[in-house]
């Protein structure tokens, strides 16, 4: 046993030193979206290349996979340190699976796609950036070969960012958003609409600021570990559980824009706070999945800050801190009015419903580029009749259409699931916290969520990686991932504030 | 030459990549001093810790000082790149001669003497710390030994902080900072004093902190390659020369206290953004020593921040800022209250003048501790008697005595002296300036610094280590560093506000 615990010990400073070095990065990145002067771009983007090189040198060393093979075959590893010796030669061995001049023209790939994305954005002209996305979907393919998978190749890229998800799994769930949220909307779309204008007024920026930190504090989130800053896009980041950053934008004609970015960053805040700060640098030590990532942010945002619930509490804050603009305008009004559904072009903006719309197009795309069935000429034209055809608007150009997203420029195929799977989670977690939390309502409406957080971590947080995103649904609510508890929670929500 | 230039081209990588892990060290040691939130301390200690060792063994790899060694050898390289090989050259074998063992040791010395130092303030008991400090001097002697020096040990300490300063070099000017100093500020003493009770009434937070960036605007700094924030400890930290940040403090109740901190960091700043970008990560584009960095600083903050001419151009500014405390103050009297000389107690809050026989009391003490005239246990004592006779000061305690600095607790010994250099050799350079700056005094008057930076930016930064010290200030001003040039400005400025 002294033998394997001195080995054990030895990988997990290994592992911290790495984590020490991402974790640097990450410093550094969030200091170039707050902070950084102008012109200190140029050395900072040399400084986080040789940090990130660095961090790659050390993960791949030949020394680190000898210690992990050694420690994978010992018997006496209690669970947490088992799985960790496991997911993280897991991790080892997919790196390896990378030849570098495969690293090589990959990166070489991303930079030409990105740039000729960017200058298609400018002429709004999408056959620009075509070729370039077509060398990228070249390589992506080869991406999967060198990875492997079973059944279909999108598979093995979905599996980076949502560990276990497949083909299979999301053609059923993307299925039941066709069939059962598309005849969910064009119903709503029938309905007498609901107003939103209250929310355009003018809301002085510091008392916004002042509103979305105490809502911070509200949801849990510990400013002693922790703080927001300013930046153009709203994100979160961490530098252990200990240090858990988050930033958020404000606008003052919009008071939606900052608000509902606090509670989402806070959100995923107060995942990568309850990571359990013993496992740092170690696989448990870290989130389980993009998409459990995203159910954290999303139950927040969604499904307690649209909530009426929630707004019983804030909304009488909310009114004394802007009496001009809301104290002619009841709750329910302002209850409405956070939750309009409107289809719309872009999928940033668009409500928590046809949001799912949106992602559903993309995932049906990438897995027709993956598969070979849809050309990359042909893109464009596509997007636009899916766009007509499950939100019944028109695009009137590419950079509203099918230019709007970073993700495919940057090589990223199978992240977009994620976004949905995270609402469909977040519904899932939030039925079985219903049955397992005492008093969830009335706490919601009183303002206090420590109930709620407090299952959150025990039941979500504090395990880390050491389930699946799978094993976790199952452990956590009895059942895999089913699409029905989200669309449970939209007929009975938009039912009662569409009235149908 | 296209093999040396190969080579060249590598030892630079090389060098960048050992900078950019210290640059990015300096963000997490920057974030640590002004954002960081309370919790985070703890993890990022040890990521400071896994940065640094990898700059440590980044810059002792053999494979760095095989190259050194070959292009050492190369007769085909010009002036510059052939300085820095030499220098890293030099840097490097300078590396090789601490033995594991030894840093090891001294490593855990620096530790134990930190934490003795503390413990004796807190108890207010030199004597606590006495037992540390004889260790942490014995092993100054061991690393004495290890470096190598002629004439004295203290040679050898010296070299670290001020290349090229020797024993000989010091005890000529810090005799003459005791027989001519010393008599000037007795002359001092029996004139009439000036009041500087104008600086401590209330300057309210936002006005002085508007005041002192404006401050920084003025000098030269540029605000789109650096930025001011709040500290414990004002500081300057450099993450390339286009990114040198600043850090100040406020106290509504003294204005000087923001104030000069601004103008200091501002000229350690100025330096930082003139050194060439270009030599990035080489030692041509680090600053030339401690001494000539604490020149920039002191000349800006003493030379010109505390001269009348400054302020004939600023002091209408502070007036219509602060109308209430200021509008019946005249130029002179707030001039001669920000010029106040008083003997005192503790370093960090002396007046120009008392501050270096604060610095040549140290020195005498670092010189006769290494050479083994002076018994750590008798130390206490000399300190207060060397207080007595050189500043007419009775020391009341060791708190307010020898415990008042961190640096031998560091076992930064060496250090002390380059504080006063920089006041001597910015003397020495604003006497150049006059004769070489055509219209210097009329563009102080009216608050442009243009033609000084400009000269300093030539003579000065733009070198980086390419000069010595000596040889900078030999090429600067024609003359070796010499005591008179301070000595002779002192006598002017203080004979004409103590009137004698």
């Amino acid at each position: 046993m002294s033998n394997t615990q001195a080995l054990y010990d030895d990988f997990k400073a290994k592992m911290q030193k790495i984590t020490d070095v991402r974790m640097a990065t990450a410093v550094l990145g969030w200091d170039q979206e707050t902070y950084l002067p102008e012109k200190g771009a140029g050395f900072r983007g040399q400084q986080i290349t040789t940090l990130s090189s660095i961090a790659h040198e050390l993960s791949t060393e030949k020394a680190l996979g000898d210690l992990l093979r050694e420690l994978h075959q010992r018997h006496d590893l209690d669970a947490v340190p088992k799985r960790n010796v496991d997911l993280a030669l897991e991790d080892y061995e997919k790196h390896l699976k990378y030849p570098a001049p495969f690293v090589a023209a990959l990166s070489q790939a991303t930079n030409a796609s990105y740039h000729a994305w960017i200058k298609a954005r400018k002429a709004n002209d999408y056959q620009l950036f075509a070729p370039e996305l077509a060398n990228m979907i070249s390589l992506k393919k080869q991406e999967a070969d060198l990875l492997g998978y079973t059944g279909h190749p999108y598979n093995a890229l979905l599996d980076e960012y949502e560990k276990g998800a497949t083909v299979a799994m999301l053609d059923t769930i993307f299925g039941e958003v066709k069939t059962a949220l598309t005849p969910l909307l064009q119903q709503i779309a029938g309905r007498p609409q609901v107003d939103k204008s209250v929310l355009f007024k003018t809301y002085p920026r510091d008392k916004q600021w002042a509103f979305g930190m105490d809502l911070l504090a509200a949801m849990g989130y510990d400013l002693e570990a922790g703080r927001q800053d300013l930046s153009e896009h709203p994100f979160t980041t961490s530098f252990s559980p200990e240090d858990v950053r988050v930033t958020t934008r404000v606008d003052e004609n919009d008071f939606g824009n900052m608000t509902w970015s606090c509670i989402h960053e806070g959100g995923h805040a107060l995942y990568e706070q309850g990571l359990p700060a013993s496992q740092y640098g170690l696989p448990c030590g870290e989130a389980a999945s993009l998409g459990i990532h995203e159910s954290q942010s999303r139950l927040w945002e969604n499904n307690i800050g649209r909530s009426q619930a929630f707004w019983e509490h804030h909304y009488p804050l909310l009114q004394a801190l802007f009496p001009e603009n809301l104290q002619d305008v009841p709750l329910t009004a302002f209850y409405h009015a956070i939750n309009q559904v409107q289809p719309s072009l872009v999928r940033t903006e668009a409500d928590e419903l046809t949001y799912h719309s949106h992602v559903m197009i993309r995932y049906e795309i990438e897995k027709a580029l993956l598969e070979g069935s849809l050309d990359t000429k042909d893109l464009s034209a596509v997007w636009n009749q899916h766009y007509q055809q499950f939100l019944g608007v028109k695009v009137p150009d590419d950079v509203q259409g099918v230019l709007q997203d970073i993700h495919w420029s940057h090589g990223s195929f199978g992240y977009f699931p994620t976004y949905s799977l995270g609402s469909f989670y977040a519904a899932q977690f939030m039925a079985a916290a219903q049955q397992q939390v005492p008093g969830l309502d009335a706490g919601i409406r009183a303002g206090n969520y420590t109930g709620l957080l407090q299952w959150l971590r025990r039941e979500i947080h504090a395990h880390g990686r050491f389930y699946t995103s799978n094993e976790l649904c199952k452990k956590v609510t009895g059942a895999e991932l089913q699409f029905s508890y989200f669309l449970d929670y939209a007929k009975a929500k938009y039912g009662e504030i569409y009235k149908f």
